[in-house]
């Protein structure tokens, strides 16, 4: 696996920081929100004498309690459909190795998550992009575009909704699209909706477990890290309809024996989590959300679709290339002190040469310190010698 | 993946359960002992406000912790030999993954843990069993046994020592051939330590990190799993003087992000755990280890070798099959309320038809429950029908 444009841009941010510069990390999505209060004293609170091995499933009462989350989220999920994991990763893994062969074909729409990458390649799965544009604020592709890529050897479409990079949140029709060429050729439908508590705008999430007719076809990808801010905890989960795809890939969880104890514990505490909490946390994205995009849709030759979901948007800039670009900002510039590490959108494309003018932002910093940030790109786009306008 | 003799046992013990008798498990490495304290507190006076994603390779404070640990157990490490996975499965993942291609081969001392399959098929590779005979007390395979399953194809040897599910504790003499065989063929040689702390009679562990000549080929895979009796922690690491290859497999690494938060905060922790935490855990398996194994030999008809390591030994019954045995066992057996629950040995085999007279035993359980289990063995073969002698 190569390094990535944003691994590549470490050392630069080091340079800048030991120049004193204040870098504003806008390139990981490592949310600033506390973990609730719920979970963290569970943990103080466990009173374990011996740390042993869990049911390889995960506990059995968290996945009882999970499935509880889901019914009150209108997600019909018994615990049996239910696979606690090590992480968001680790289900993924277990779904491609469960549903796919070496030398298969997984459709994605591209630009999308770059981890994506590296557990299909461990698979064996060689991902076959759908390109997305900024023009249509990275909506999905077009059914015709999906049947262009189509073979014999693809066996499944994996998306992730709300996205990262782009915070598109699909709509209800544009999953029913992507139901009807699953039923009709067949395929597997990997959703990775980790980011389901955030959206906006009063905009409700629609889940691909409640599409009709393909019940035996999707498989859900989900995770803790993000809804609770726990990321460090490293619980997931794989669910499915189709039991006989929860008993494989339950052979998988067996060979690695159990996901962990401690963070199994915070996990179940933490569905007891006060729908304030969530309330706090989404009005806070939403004003984030809103300094940063509209901030940036203010600046001379930048454009920026308002997402609806996650924390993540992608911006379009006037710009040679915004691999180059990002360098610059963390080797060359700061504002008042400030300069700014953005992810450069080439690594998100699975086809070469695209989003050499885009980059993402994770807007998971207090505001002022976004402020700070659309002002030090407003600046830096003045001087920068590969602006194009 | 089919489902193993341990795992077709379970229904079997349930339905001993709700018969009301008394199933002594010795057939899963969950030891009894308590985690030390020391890790336990440390996840208690955590004070985590955001649960955040760690280094993908670990804490640096964690891995200069554990070089340590290995400088004082006289093995040479440094911290950046060090890549802390999610479990000693996952640095064998890494591992496999690193080093070997798809359809390459790998070479195993069977019998041998049995999950080892299960990442060796998920990396694509074929293993390739060379067998250890109960005659020879499960030693190492000479090493002309292992040259002739060497091919092209072949790219690694693995072994566990001391050894899962043997307890047999491989001499120097016996590293050094295999040092040897790695030499001439250019192989890669990995080694799970991960019962190290588990040595009995005097007898001093020879780590593979010490065979000389051969420090780039040497992997090793370890755990805090049996250590510290921490087997929920889910925390182990890879280790290699080899820098190449600890770069790539952390590129594995970053897809997963990180390894588990509190699990690394209590690993840490543990390195603090006082020396007579091992010493009093050595000496209760010692005894463990004689009531079993000396148990076992004086029934007539079944030898036991005695194991210098790990909490695993392999009898062989004078049975027809003992994966029917254990079934009785479980099925149709009980002395007083009491019956046993063993891992048939075929498992552990990779060569069909072999160890259908063995079976492991984990002596993990207090004396009271191993003395009773030996009564059960001793009263089971004067009435079990598949009896031979």
């Amino acid at each position: 696996m190569p390094a990535s444009p944003i691994r590549k841009l470490v050392p630069y941010s080091e340079i800048a920081k030991a120049k004193g510069v204040h870098v504003i990390h806008l390139n990981i999505g490592q949310p600033d929100i506390e973990t609730p209060e719920v979970a963290r004293k569970a943990i103080q609170e466990a009173d374990i004498k011996v740390l042993a091995y869990s049911h390889s499933a995960g506990f059995e009462s968290y996945r009882k309690g999970l499935a509880n989350y889901y019914q009150k989220h209108d997600i019909a999920v018994d615990f049996e459909d239910i696979l606690i994991t090590t992480g968001g990763s680790e289900a993924l893994s277990f779904g491609f190795m469960t549903c796919c062969d070496p030398g298969d074909e997984i459709i994605i729409p591209e630009p999308f998550y770059a981890n994506y990458n590296g557990f299909a390649t461990s698979a064996g799965l060689k991902v076959v992009p759908v390109t997305s544009s900024i023009d249509e604020g990275f909506g999905l592709p077009s059914v015709q575009e999906f049947e262009k890529k189509i073979t014999p050897k693809t066996k499944a479409i994996l998306i992730c909704n709300p996205g990262n990079p782009t915070g598109y949140l699909y709509k209800k029709e544009e999953l029913e699209q992507l139901r009807d060429i699953v039923l009709k050729h067949n395929l597997f439908l990997f959703a990775d909706e980790v980011y389901r508590e955030f959206c906006y705008d009063g905009a409700i999430p629609f889940s691909v477990m409640n599409l009709e007719g393909i019940e035996q076809n999707v498989v859900l990808i989900d995770s803790v890290s993000k809804r609770y801010s726990m990321c460090g905890a490293r619980i997931g989960a794989l669910i499915s309809k189709n039991r006989e795809l929860i008993n494989a890939a339950l052979k998988f969880g067996q060979a690695r024996l159990s996901p962990p104890t401690y963070a199994q514990i915070a996990s179940e505490a933490a569905l007891a989590t006060p729908d304030e909490y969530f309330t706090n946390v989404t009005q806070e994205y939403v004003k984030r959300r809103d300094i940063m995009v509209d901030g940036l849709n203010a600046i001379d030759g930048v454009r920026c679709p308002k997402p609806k979901g996650a924390f993540y948007c992608v911006a379009e800039f006037p710009v040679d290339d915004t691999e180059k670009f990002c360098q610059w900002l963390l080797e060359s510039f700061d504002y008042q002190g400030n300069t700014v590490m953005m992810a450069p959108l080439s690594g998100f494309y699975a086809t070469p040469g695209l989003g050499k003018k885009e980059a993402r932002i994770a807007y998971v910093l207090e505001q002022k310190e976004l402020e700070m940030a659309v002002k030090c790109l407003e600046e830096a786009l003045k001087v920068y010698p590969g602006t194009l306008r």
